[in-house]
């Protein structure tokens, strides 16, 4: 917790409640209305209305779901129940269902404490939404550190096996001590849904640059609410933390009356898996098709320092460019370290809606112990250039 | 050597002659006249020529800088020189003039062998180019690896002195075994300024965005050779390897006809110096003052992983602003681990000629091992929009 309740009330001066339930939005009266935890009614009239509800973490739609030792990771209660039950010495195996961010950084978790680990996932492709050289990079990353990744696995269905649990597939069973669910997150959009108020991407609250729903007077904010993406130009909903965060101080401003627009995402996002650094920004190639681009992508191998330079490692970077236009539309990075920052650059390039020619003249910083004198991201644009 | 002589000769078909030194460009007849390392004169026409003479380390103008055991550190030979003297064990101590980045780079060096070093410069600010805060926490990081830094020390002489060597100053006098002068580069532009061609910012040779020299048959790339700063719009002459590499590409495509113009440079540096990495781009704020802008500045201490996650260390980042237009003009960052690739996307800013406000709207990468969820970048962005 960053800040309690009381600190709210006593420094801020906001009447906080907590334990108080919103369950209807009257736009009509202007008012919202719901219950507190101890089942008394309350209603309580607005001017502007802030809806900050964030996004839940999905629950698999398996029979089986609701069994002790399954767990999700979206709160504070999740993470503790979890440490709770891993405390208690007695899993020595874990299934994850799913791969994406909450699933990378729970396996690691979970080695570290020297638990088995396997993680499965319907589709059969580990990570698509990387380049295929990327992923292969990260999918033997995962291996080398014993963990089980399986992917085309369908769960049929969780159930209790021998003292433990056991995810049953059609053509394998799984078998560990928890199972952690980690297929994803869904905006809390419920409310807003039911006062009318138009959804978007995935069924996101549709909000403005000025965090604006489509009730002048009722504000979306963080993972609940849609962004624009800076290189479509069209809605997305890819709830991170520095977009929600930076919603927040902008929505406030706005309530208030002030006018703060937000320009959007690029879909920036990092994470870091065993000894690996996983970075993207903007579009892959099958986005950028979707999005009515005529996309072109480039992989290449480089290298974490300079040539002569002792302790370097291999940097895969992919980017992907419009042959239309030459805009560059999207850029991925992996490497044992140098990947989370450099990603910024193609990040930056991405909001100022720069060619990949463009970006292929940046002056961007070289000493031996970051990189060769070409940094990965220039050879990477280099070799794009040709393709396009 | 990333390459030999007999490699361009035989893969490429190169005419490649060493031992062959050019000491006029006659420009009327078309020709480049010399002598070879045997005394014997020649003549060779051209029909384009391409001047990639580099730049040379600056020669200390001291009695005394020609003695034995004074060397400086440019050319592969200078590096040899100074191995097989450390190599000998008898050097104890050296006495570094100059603290610029080959000066940082060696004294860490030296000291990862034992020896004790005293750096030392004229000016009485340590790294006055970097905000005062930043400045001071590398100037800490030398002290704390034993290094002796004397600001305000200008040389006199250098002297035999019991067995070693002494540089005497007015008020002191640093004695050691060896004497490394790294007291800068200066282009090799002596042919071409005979030859009558345009010189540029610190006598370095005038070239267009086409790297064409004031005659458009010849042609000026790498160190010897100015450039366009993205920032200012003007000339600046900033020898650093990637412009150098950069140049030698789009050289070789123009003097054979096609044309590739070059946008210029940001000034985008980094070096290590023992635990710190020290990253700059753009303009600092004497810079833009001298260049006309209105120059605002804001420097912040942030953190190099988010509050949560255990080995955090501090990250010192200071940004120029300009008050009249918004625009960024540069950035500067230190800190342990995170400068190095994290200016790129300030360098790319400033070529996209980004303002403080876009800026500060970049989505950029977070995860808690690399940052906290708003980049220290956008912190000291905000910081300073509200100086603006």
């Amino acid at each position: 917790m960053v800040r309690r309740a009381e600190a709210f009330r006593a420094k801020q001066g906001i009447d906080l409640r907590t334990g108080h339930r919103v369950e209807v939005i009257d736009r009509k009266r202007r008012v919202v209305q719901g219950a507190t935890r101890e089942g008394q009614g309350f209603t309580q009239p607005y001017d502007r209305l802030l809806i900050a509800t964030g996004a839940a973490a999905v629950n698999p739609a398996l029979p089986g779901a609701d069994l002790p030792g399954v767990h999700r990771l979206k709160t504070l209660e999740d993470g503790r129940r979890i440490k709770a039950l891993l405390s208690g010495g007695g899993v020595r195996r874990v299934i994850v269902l799913g791969m994406g961010y909450v699933a990378m950084e729970m396996v690691e978790s979970l080695r570290a404490l020297d638990i088995e680990v396997d993680m499965l996932k319907p589709g059969p492709a580990f990570m698509p939404w990387l380049a295929p050289e990327l992923a292969s990079v990260v999918h033997a990353e995962l291996g080398a550190n014993g963990i089980g990744v399986h992917t085309g696995l369908r769960p049929q269905r969780i159930e209790a096996a021998g003292g433990g649990l056991a995810v049953v597939c059609p053509d394998a069973t799984l078998s560990g001590q928890m199972v952690l669910a980690a297929v994803g997150v869904a905006p809390r959009s419920g409310l807003a849904q039911e006062a009318g108020l138009a959804l978007s991407v995935a069924n996101s609250i549709a909000v403005d640059p000025t965090l604006r729903t489509s009730d002048p007077d009722i504000f979306g904010a963080g993972d609940c609410a849609d962004a624009y993406h800076v290189v479509t130009g069209r809605k997305t909903w890819i709830p991170l933390a520095l977009r929600a965060n930076r919603t927040g101080w902008a929505v406030a401003d706005n309530v208030c009356g002030e006018t703060v627009a937000l320009h959007g995402v690029a879909g920036t996002a990092v994470f870091r898996v065993f000894g690996l650094e996983v970075a993207r920004t903007g579009l892959n190639i099958a986005e950028a098709g979707e999005a009515g681009f005529e996309p072109v992508e480039a992989t290449i191998t480089s290298s974490t320092k300079a040539h002569s330079f002792p302790g370097a490692s291999a940097l895969w970077v992919s980017a992907v460019g419009d042959r239309k236009k030459g805009r560059l539309l999207g850029m991925q990075i992996v490497g044992r370290e140098g990947a989370a920052h450099r990603i910024n650059g193609a990040a930056v390039a991405l909001h100022a809606g720069l060619t990949v020619a463009q970006f292929f003249q940046a002056d961007l910083a070289y000493a031996p112990p970051f990189g060769p004198a070409w940094d990965p991201m220039l050879t990477c644009a280099g070799q794009l250039l040709k393709k396009m």
